[in-house]
């Protein structure tokens, strides 16, 4: 007879269930499906020659092959981490590499930033919806969710800190206005609430002017990056390449000293080898495969908004996002994304039911719509499939 | 002015603390200093070739080469699985890729096992002295510890599990004698407690017949992995390289269904093409490389057993290791590894002060030594310079 396993599970063993998404994720990876499900790049865009390159430069490196396939510093390659400073100062931050963490992807700069600042109860306030992830690396720390919106409002606002993503938000591709970032910035100072900026998407951007981020209109205020509030994610995923998992947390440093002692306590460092590629892809990667990138993804962007109001029966509503991958739907009132879905694979199209994306007080009614993985002709087939289940769908309710 | 981190770190966060030996290794890293400090393999022997020889074969091979670079499953590389799950069969364990999960380094599986099983006041069974990371992977569960030793007493045992390391240990070296695995195993089952058992250095054995893991004996015992109370932690970091950072969990389909998820919240997975390209080289790797390791660690520790015996004064003491990479030495009563070790960085040498290795009670007249890194005639020369040291202290004590 087995353990009885569920019975030894601490509290938070017991709560973490499987991610919708996920496990969706498998299901449609299915040849012959239309997936608009996984927030995924298109890897025919990915720099593989430069990387495979890269590779061959330091395993072939005497100087730097042994170093490369070595432990090393919790705290991330130096190189990579200057090149990163640089990166950063060009976006109006000015830092230098103690504030600066190499992390195993974004998510782990997110997840170890709960470790660190959450306890039981504490409050977090983020959009509504938002971003999956955030939601499954703090699960374990038992916050209470607000919203994102309390941080610009009068009332008392009991959090530690607020998670935002300032550029084309996953999943729903919208953007903060300028006004509001600068009053998002003001109100964390007004309710003393650190803010924890995820930069996941900022690079892709399609159209409309750049907007200064969270941490470059704290540190304008306050003039240091060791007084600011913000606590900065990157991540190479978005622009580089997601399966090596190399992510940055850009903060004051007394925050990344900390940070850096819970990652090491979780998995010692990141791939040293891997750290060192990226840091030689990111100095010869030429601002045109960014400027490829944007243009492709763009160019699908606009190919299911146009679809999507070619398609759509009335009454279903999206959005319009200025970079980023994904497009949000709403249907009518009544629609439940999640019965949609299981009509739709039928007709061999998957997306992400928004009701995943609600920490509580779930919009059934929505849909995430990722445009970055199909290739415009797939796109356009595949939303013509899914306006006509919506269209029908309407009509029976 | 900066704000108060401290004030708003979670308790976990304020009691993360720098790992002394980490902040040691730093400074240990000059060049001249002969240091017995790290627990790292020497980078000579890495498979340096084969490690480029697969990163081409992946990045090249035009059907891998996006996959590789793609996000992944969080369970970990499927082939990768296939190849452990034969390897844990060669070592009596029957096991099918559901009972593995690809880690971050075996740092991460600890990190996780501690996450999913452990909440406050929780006691822990560990050696003592044990491996420093698996104190700082527990931390943020505040574990209560208890002894190893405990399991296999009549006394009732409070603890949700006991972790062991039955191979050559980090810190002391020694390996658990057959009929107290056997012990442990018992005692497991008849106090209910789970076993979590490090097998990092399990394959570099140089002396002594091969022993079965606790995980073997307790199938044999229960006949099935699904009905077994261990949950098994393996690495490449030390018969392959550290620095790509792929270690394996095994365990009941149930565990590792948890584990994956508590994975795929910290770090979504680990890098795909890092777990193809190991996928290849551990193919690929001929048994001769695990044997020239075992050849050259092996002597490594001979050389520093013999010039231990030909420097080291009377009333010291040190364990004699069948494998791995660690001798502990006892000094006598009175004297301090921590003091010892200011003075012996003035000689050029440097080694761990015993204490660091202590959940509580820490027996100070103790010092890990490392002879995996240091080539013979730098490890005479540098126990010849401890000894000399100690000869001296033990005079004036």
């Amino acid at each position: 007879m087995s353990l009885d396993w569920e019975a030894r599970f601490s509290p938070y063993g017991r709560r973490a269930t499987a991610s919708e998404i996920r496990e969706l994720l498998k299901i449609l990876d299915r040849p012959g499906i239309i997936s608009f499900a996984g927030g995924i790049p298109d890897p025919t865009f990915f720099p593989t020659a430069l990387i495979a390159e890269a590779h061959r430069r330091v395993l072939e490196d005497p100087a730097r092959a042994g170093a490369s396939l070595q432990y090393s510093i919790s705290e991330g390659f130096p190189p990579l981490r200057e090149w990163l400073a640089g990166h950063m100062r060009a976006k109006g931050v000015a830092c230098g590499i103690d504030n600066i963490l190499i992390t195993t992807g974004s998510q782990q700069g997110i997840y170890l930033t709960g470790r660190l600042l959450l306890s039981p109860g504490d409050g977090v306030l983020t959009a509504r919806p938002t971003y999956l992830g955030v939601l499954q690396a703090f699960t374990g720390n038992e916050p209470r969710y607000g919203a994102l919106s309390a941080l610009t409002g009068e009332a008392p606002v009991d959090a530690k800190f607020a998670y935002a993503m300032p550029d084309f938000a996953n999943p729903t591709g919208e953007s903060i206005p300028p006004a509001e970032r600068t009053a998002l910035v003001s109100g964390a100072h007004a309710h003393d609430v650190v803010l924890l900026e995820d930069a996941a998407y900022s690079d892709l951007r399609y159209s409309g002017a750049p907007r200064p981020s969270l941490l470059a209109l704290d540190l304008e205020r306050r003039g240091s990056i060791e007084d600011t509030r913000v606590i900065y994610t990157g991540t190479f995923s978005k622009t580089i390449i997601p399966g090596l998992r190399v992510g940055w947390v850009v903060a004051p440093t007394p925050v990344i000293r900390k940070l850096v002692l819970l990652k090491q306590a979780s998995d010692l460092h990141t791939s040293t080898l891997t750290q060192m590629v990226l840091a030689e892809v990111a100095a010869r990667l030429r601002q045109s495969h960014l400027a490829m990138l944007c243009e492709n993804y763009g160019a699908r962007c606009d190919t299911m908004l146009r679809a999507l109001a070619l398609h759509m029966p009335p009454g279903v509503t999206w959005t319009t996002p200025e970079g980023g991958m994904f497009i949000w739907v709403t249907l009518p009132e009544g629609l439940d994304g999640a019965q949609l879905l299981a009509e739709a694979i039928e007709l061999g199209v998957a997306f992400v039911p928004g009701a995943a994306f609600f920490a509580g007080d779930r919009k059934r009614n929505t849909l995430r719509l990722n445009f970055s993985l199909c290739d415009p002709d797939t796109i356009r087939e595949g939303i013509a499939r899914l306006g006509q289940l919506v269209a029908r769908k309407t009509q029976q309710s």
